[in-house]
């Protein structure tokens, strides 16, 4: 079968890989030129973590290997307090599990690289869908020429134009909702050569309205981003009120960010959004369209499951061509399935902003997590939500019955007084340091 | 001011009356031709129900007189059984209120001429808008002239091309909601040259899964509208078909419907959309573009509202003008406070679909009806929603609080001693009859 992607970033690569490997042909059609010869866009978040989900689907083409060894794994997360005090929170009771940071620019090119080492697969760069006709198939592109497609999967990310498209056709549901929140990358460069801070952790200034957060670089910076709500980000217009900011609620970021006022100045305000679609795809006489990834359902990106979930979309979408016999319109039709899982990331990714920018401060939250680890190596079968989420292949909606059960049962009081005994026994210790490069 | 309003529609040509009225130079734009020379349009909604919002936007502009002389009164809900019983539910325990039905295409004559009557009002049909640049203000239609504007509003309807470009701005968030069911509209003819059913009733079959209702016409004739879900809608495939499923469960229908198997086997499948916008106006430094009716918050039309609250938009938006100074960006940032207000229809007009297709015909709804009609008489100040929606102009969301509070009141007891003695003392007479044309 030929098959037409639209959109070569991280899903359409990765699913023009495994479609190649099931023998279809692909041609993958990209709005921007090839950033393996160009750099990246600007303002597009550059840092990813790719956790279970993403590197399962890596793994299953042989990918995860190269990807791994040039992310960098965060076993947790710092909390930096507004008096530069640090606590460490690990994401797993099993020390060994971490999520890993990778620039998207670089996982990109890996996986322009893997995906065009199949004799099967072809790139057109610099060519942007201007019109989709669902009574003939035929696509328009600027700058040209057309192409008349069977099938057509938009993986062109959270502003389709594949799903602008399917917007239009009667019976097509959809929503896009917007924080109020907007969000600003800034930069934590190298000190005599090396990591400013530990290199191992995802930092996190959590300051109740507004939050910042810092993932470390192969070359040992770290890029930040503030989120904050629009009106605020843009209140901060001079380099004096930008400086006072800092130095009073992030000040020991303050003192590595040499470049922070022109950084604030110059980089563009980022979007939150969340996108939802159903259905994913549209069958005509001529021609079936659907929908992975962003495409089909952007979410904000505080459960870092983004990229991790559009991964797991190509292994779903795979089982899903298995199960059909590879035929097309049967198999996504079988994949709008997935919809139930990634209507749970979205809430949860969500619902994780609060915690993230409010919560882990407090030490309520702080002993809660703790506890909860302490249930995860004593009680047989209880695992956290980050741990299914960010550790597992659990699916989504699956982890949310999970989780509920648990719930229940720990409500039923019997963990009360297992609980008790444990911590009776075993006092935890936690790292607590702060990190002298 | 010179506004530019996209849309000939109701909305449009009643928003270009108020307009004209404060002095504003007003050009419309409408896609399709003139329908004072043309027929309407097949396959939109034909009849509306015009109530109390609706008439006092006419009354300000004095032209309630005009339209309501050309509608039919509609002073309750007329229920038919499957076995051809009709029960009679007035809207209003003042038997003097009445919805109005009246003809989408005739009404919208009549505000085209109200419109251009004003020297400053121009309309322009034929011309699809395509293109907006935000930057300038510049409009471009199909087939042109374009046009530089400083104020836009569209008033285009549930798939607004104006609301489609705000859409691309990021931070405007939007859905559009289908429901399963569609829509078909068949004819029941006059008998004879007569009203063949009760004029003076909206008519309801309501069958749990599917509904069919009909408004009466001036020719005498009636509109049914018949909601379904899609499937169900297109299983009806043959003559045979068509005629066995309303033979048994629209027995009466059937027989006064001549022409149902060619009408249903021709008509188009209607869609039922809920549209929602956030927020609904920009303003760049170029031009201000807003949204009204349709275009800002399309709504089923399971409350006969539609209409109504596209009118009492334009009166909202006078009144913002008001205290605005006739400043448009200030007043379309005024008039996004109306959404609270239709955020509210929306929701009770999707309710109201279970209500009419369903409860309506049971015996505990109709015995509710009768003692929330009771109590209106009896009890100071308690007013039904549907009186407060249908036959005031109290704002929407008033209504809701309104009908919790009084809820509130009801279960707090006291209303069910003094419910015990009006029941006992005034048995309350209904109108059941089989109507003899």
């Amino acid at each position: 079968m030929e098959v037409t992607i639209v959109g070569a970033g991280l899903v359409g690569c990765l699913l023009a890989c495994f479609l190649a490997r099931r023998g279809h042909q692909v041609v993958l059609y990209e709005r921007r030129p090839d950033p393996r010869a160009h750099g990246p866009d600007r303002g597009r978040s550059i840092n990813l973590a790719i956790s279970e989900r993403g590197i399962d689907a890596l793994r299953r083409l042989g990918l995860d290997g190269k990807v791994l060894d040039a992310a960098l794994p965060m076993a947790g997360r710092m909390m930096h307090a507004p008096d530069g005090a640090l606590t460490f929170q690990p994401y797993s009771a099993d020390r060994r599990h971490a999520i890993n940071s990778i620039g998207r620019a670089e996982l990109n090119r890996e996986l322009l690289d893997a995906a065009t080492a199949h004799a099967g697969v072809e790139v057109r760069f610099g060519q942007r869908l201007v019109g989709l006709d669902e009574r003939t198939g035929e696509l328009e592109f600027d700058p040209g020429p057309g192409r008349t497609a069977r099938v057509v999967i938009g993986a062109d990310g959270a502003y389709s134009a594949v799903r602008a498209r399917l917007q239009q056709f009667p019976g097509v549901s959809f929503s896009q909702d917007y924080l109020d929140y907007g969000y600003k990358e800034l930069s934590i460069p190298p000190r005599e050569g090396r990591f400013a801070m530990e290199p191992g952790a995802l930092h996190i200034w959590p300051r109740g309205r507004s939050m910042m957060i810092a993932l470390p670089n192969a070359d040992r910076s770290f890029t930040c981003t503030l989120f904050w709500p629009h009106k605020s980000l843009a209140a901060l217009d001079s380099p004096g009120k930008i400086k006072a900011y800092f130095a009073e609620h992030y000040p020991d970021a303050f003192e590595l960010m040499p470049d922070l006022v022109p950084a604030y100045l110059d980089n563009p305000v980022g979007h939150l959004v969340t996108m939802r679609c159903a259905p994913w795809h549209v069958t005509t006489e001529a021609v079936t369209i659907g929908l992975v990834g962003d495409a089909a359902h952007a979410i904000v990106p505080f459960y870092g499951q983004g990229a991790n979930c559009g991964f797991e979309d190509c292994v779903e979408l795979d089982r899903c061509l298995d199960e059909a016999g590879d035929d097309f319109p049967a198999a996504l039709e079988l994949f709008e399935r997935r919809k139930a899982d990634t209507d749970v990331i979205a809430r949860l990714a969500l619902e994780n902003f609060v915690e993230m920018r409010d919560k882990v401060g407090s030490r309520t939250f702080l002993a809660g997590k703790r506890v909860e680890h302490a249930l995860e190596r004593v009680v047989p079968g209880y695992v956290s939500r980050y741990e299914l989420v960010s550790f597992s292949t659990t699916p989504y909606a699956q982890v949310e019955r999970r989780v509920a059960r648990q719930r229940r049962w720990a409500a039923a009081g019997a963990g009360a007084a297992i609980l008790a005994l444990v911590l009776a026994r075993r006092p935890l210790t936690t790292r607590t340091k702060r990190y002298k490069p």
